[in-house]
């Protein structure tokens, strides 16, 4: 056995067994090893950020890491915006990193680069290998750093002269830590703030957004009167009928500080304080309100849904029952297609367990308002600001839950960043919807543009988030790509398309004119 | 004037009036001042690898920096292998980085990231703005960074608070220093070397490789006996008829070991010493033979030209003429597409001038030796091996030289990185050919496993490399952005197109199913 062959064995005894590889020649030992070990399935993305992309929607829905398999530091550097979104969804990730031979690297050759530098920017975890013999060892505790608790992003660098010796295969243990519950101390502090009766809001983040905490929460809401909210962008947020419904913070500074305005008290749950997702002139970055106390009941590395049921216990709501969500669904629409309209199609016809990527940016504004009485479902949405994540962050989601159908509301700007990602869904015949706002514009930077500049901007300044010439035809590249494919613009072509994208599996992509 | 103003006007008073672009909130201001100081030209690109890539083609055809224009460490992550690639390649660029505002950094906000480290990655030169009134200073220092020599990559990373403010626009004056040249001290060492009638190379590099250095290595070498070879992936070669020919050496260590064997010294001039791209096992990394002395005539920081003119008057070939290449073409192939009958094609019609941006990999090395007595023209090659550079290059290349033809050779894998620039081609209306090399693989790495797996390789190994489930449409990707092209699977139908694209102006793209 090589040392390559001992990764990829150390990784599916670990539970890893998917791994998104873009790889080259610095690789090359590992790709050889998938014959040796064909637990291990390996996903080809075009391009290093579809497979990060993908390892974090894997992660976030399959509760385990993915491996990703890049080509040195510029194969990283390629992947590193969309692990900045797992990175901030606390996705957990393996990467594995192919780098020069270690004699090789005082040569200075064309791709030589500092791996760790790039990799420390986002992982919990960064070793680069020293031995062959060592690589089971360090291979298990890449996946232990990558769960956790807190779970996160581990980048184990391989050199190339390591994946080519011969290594022990030592069957190394991986322990599996379960997260604390947090401290019944705790647990009566914040109860204790719930009794001043005050007005508060629990904030849920995290691990706290799943249908136990959100329901916790709710009792603990009715209870109490506290209010329950939801962090902006969560990584993995479950809604729909069943589920109590919860009131998320906006992206608009402005609109937060109006949600949070008069709050005595502020109970952190897996989540941070809130502050604006940009600076601007003469508005307050730090969201809570002055005077607010800020108290956190539980942290990443602790069950969030055991405190809260905890807390409920505490504040005296065992008897609370849940108030969630009644069924119901928005009548379909005719006429405009906008980006309420598409919202109204979504909520009306999305099935039972729909996993929706949520990177519509403006457009995706009225979406959730239309989907909360729908089927419970899971809402992804882009955690780190770094655009690009929707269309990967499907494959990695169908991959984990190949039962569940995929809904992508992707931007045009957005789709742009890692089109090719389109390619994966037909080649593994992912059960895929994209939908893309094609509004021909970063509309959501006209909107700062004008809240920047004092009067109306100018043309030379609007024509940067101007991409109306030429048009591009999202239909026709899905389909140079393998992906089936139509353009819609009225509410009833939209919504036939969708219609028959939601009785049929497979990938497919309805460019919404916008 | 506020801050953003400042840099804007700064750069395009020092000579910097082209950006590219892919800016967001924290950059608005930036945007906005575009309008305020219409000498600058920016061009929007759809992924920051684009823009990134853009500069780099630019840098090295104008000899002077463009500006980029990128969103905090999500933007610039997205750059950095094309920014590696420029790293390579010596190319002068500036990067304007907008960060967020000074006091929001403590917030950690989703976009939050360290930018700086990064930036150090490809950069001679990184600051952090810290005040509005330093912010003309800090641009100049940037430039004239940029500048060098050696002439490299400048990080300004810009605080938007700073760029809101108002600030001083004092004119400061950028020093352009020139290269020194090359002590007379090493020269005449250098000539001691020659004399000594032992097997002799010249490795030319970087700035050597124009029409002056060349053809004075070539005189040295008709006099002296010294073989004159080029470096494996020049930034900008001169080549073609009225240029000396020149040797470069090849990628595969094997066959670079055999072009260097028996020398007794190898005289490096603007060049590193010769290295094995990649590591293998029982294959040297270091390429320069056992026994062979190695010298440097010139560094990055001198002029490589006069060096070279100093040694060949030095080693006394003051009256030899350059054997410069005849002019000469190959005939137009029939038959079978591939490799080699479309370097045929490129040779048998490029026009005078063109800029060849070589990103080919395995099907690019039958272009040079067609093309060798066609017109003179430029190559730009793959300098950090980082894929993805060809099609942004071009742009850089074709706004930087509007006169000329620039014909693309791109690999089927590579072009999918980037392939956003073809939107990018046609809203600039530039005049560059797309050829696709349509092999649905890596083939290059098909090459690498087959060299590293002792029997042949598995399925799933080969799988990785394997791109033919589903087939790209490159044609229909491009019209899809506004890139009008067609598909060649034939000589005679290459030949057609490529004949059409060269007596027209504007983007188009073959893809040749080879």
């Amino acid at each position: 056995m090589n040392g390559a062959q001992t990764v990829i064995h150390t990784l599916v005894n670990a539970g890893v067994d998917t791994c998104f590889a873009n790889p080259g020649t610095s690789e090359i030992h590992l790709v050889a090893a998938l014959d040796a070990v064909p637990r291990m399935r390996a996903i080809l993305a075009l391009f290093e950020g579809v497979a990060t992309g993908a390892a974090d929607g894997y992660g976030r829905m399959a509760d385990r890491p993915a491996a990703t398999l890049l080509h040195l530091g510029a194969g990283l550097s390629n992947g590193l915006a969309n692990l900045h979104n797992a990175m901030r969804a606390r996705t957990p990730v393996v990467n594995v990193i192919g780098d020069h031979a270690t004699y090789h690297k005082q040569y200075d050759a064309p791709l030589e680069s500092d791996i760790e530098a790039y990799a420390r920017q986002v992982s919990c975890w960064v070793r680069t290998a020293r031995s062959a013999n060592a690589l089971a060892r360090d291979t298990a505790e890449a996946v232990a750093a990558a769960l956790g608790p807190p779970t996160g992003i581990a980048s184990l660098i391989l050199p190339a002269d390591l994946a080519w010796q011969s290594s022990d295969p030592p069957n190394i243990p991986i322990p599996r830590r379960s997260r604390p519950a947090a401290p019944s101390s705790v647990v009566d502090a914040a109860a204790q703030v719930l009794r001043k009766n005050e007005p508060c809001a629990l904030l849920l983040g995290g691990s706290a957004l799943r249908g136990r905490g959100i329901n916790a929460a709710n009792r603990i809401g009715q209870h109490t009167g506290a209010r329950v909210l939801c962090e902006p962008f969560p990584a993995r947020l479950e809604r729909g009928a069943g589920i109590a419904p919860i009131e998320r913070l906006a992206y608009l500074s402005e609109m937060a500080q109006e949600q949070l305005a008069g709050l005595a008290h502020l109970i952190l749950v897996d989540a941070k304080a809130p502050v604006s997702f940009f600076a601007y002139p003469e508005t307050p970055s730090y969201l809570v309100p002055n005077g607010c106390s800020v108290y956190t009941l539980c942290t990443p590395t602790q069950d969030a849904a055991s405190a809260l049921e905890s807390l409920a216990e505490a504040a005296g709501a065992r008897q609370v029952t849940a108030q969630v969500q009644a069924a119901q669904r928005p009548d379909l629409p005719t006429g405009t297609l906008d980006g309420d309209t598409i919202g109204r199609v979504v909520g009306a016809m999305m099935p039972a367990g729909t996993i929706v990527v949520d990177e519509g940016i403006t457009n995706s504004v009225f979406t959730p308002l239309h989907t909360i009485g729908s089927p419970p479902h899971t809402w992804l949405s882009l955690t780190g600001g770094a655009i690009g994540q929707g269309l990967p962050v499907a494959i990695g989601a169908a991959i984990a839950c190949p039962d569940r159908k995929v809904v992508v509301l992707e931007g045009d700007g957005s789709a742009m960043y890692t089109l090719q990602s389109l390619w994966t869904h037909a080649r593994e015949n992912l059960d895929i919807l994209t939908v893309i706002f094609s509004n021909r514009s970063y509309s959501i930077l006209n909107m700062e543009l004008s809240r920047a500049v004092k009067g109306s901007p100018g043309k030379r300044a609007l024509n940067m988030f101007d991409f109306s010439n030429p048009t591009l035809n999202f239909a026709a590249l899905a389909r140079a790509m393998g992906v089936n494919a139509a353009r819609a613009d009225t509410a009833q072509d939209f919504t036939r398309y969708f219609s028959a994208a939601m009785s049929e599996r497979g990938p497919y992509l309805i460019e919404a004119i916008i």
